[in-house]
């Protein structure tokens, strides 16, 4: 699939050791981060094809639509790449919660207090 | 480094296959999903340290405070973790542009018009 990414996509994933390379989602409307997840070059034809969200799940080691199992999916707006090929940023429509906690976003946990309680 | 982050911040990092976890540095004012980068459980805690954005550059293999060279710096406004311990958000000041091409984000290319035309 990667011989046909880069022929329909042009582009060619550097992929890190374990075969993947890190997808950021972010609310297309809010800007906020969602969460990040980790693709391989067929799942990012899948996601660019479908504009489903379309992950690898290192854990279960299989593709995964997000909110295919919640119903939280995600709607994908547009899709950019970074300047190394090595990392994807997803804008989307999501529905409900990004994160499996029912958080809007997997990011709710600061850790800034505690080092400003440091410093 | 790891015991030092675990009772003065209570987080343990889950670091992938290489070590590291990702960084996403976005823009605090804006929302603009700024770059990439990688972090340990050190470069983490000099993050929220020193509250300059500090990674663990792969290709270098060395820590990496990110503007030292170019001036480029990103003044950290606040620091999250994500639900898993897997990734980190950072939201910075950053000074100047954070591509090392110049431009003010790395993910410039846009791959999703070529998507819509395969649709």
């Amino acid at each position: 699939m990667i011989a046909d990414m880069e022929s329909t996509f042009d582009v060619e994933l550097k992929l890190g050791r374990d075969g993947l390379v890190p997808a950021v989602a972010q609310d297309a409307t809010s800007g906020e981060v969602l969460m990040l997840a980790w693709m391989d070059a067929e799942a990012l034809e899948r996601t660019l094809t479908t504009r489903r969200a379309t992950y690898w799940s290192r854990s279960r080691g299989e593709y995964w639509v997000k909110g295919e199992t919640s119903g939280h999916t995600q709607e994908v707006v547009s899709v950019a790449i970074d300047c190394d090929n090595d990392t994807i940023l997803l804008k989307v429509n999501q529905t409900g919660a990004a994160c499996h906690t029912g958080n809007r976003t997997c990011f709710f946990t600061e850790l800034t207090g505690a080092a400003g309680e440091q410093a």
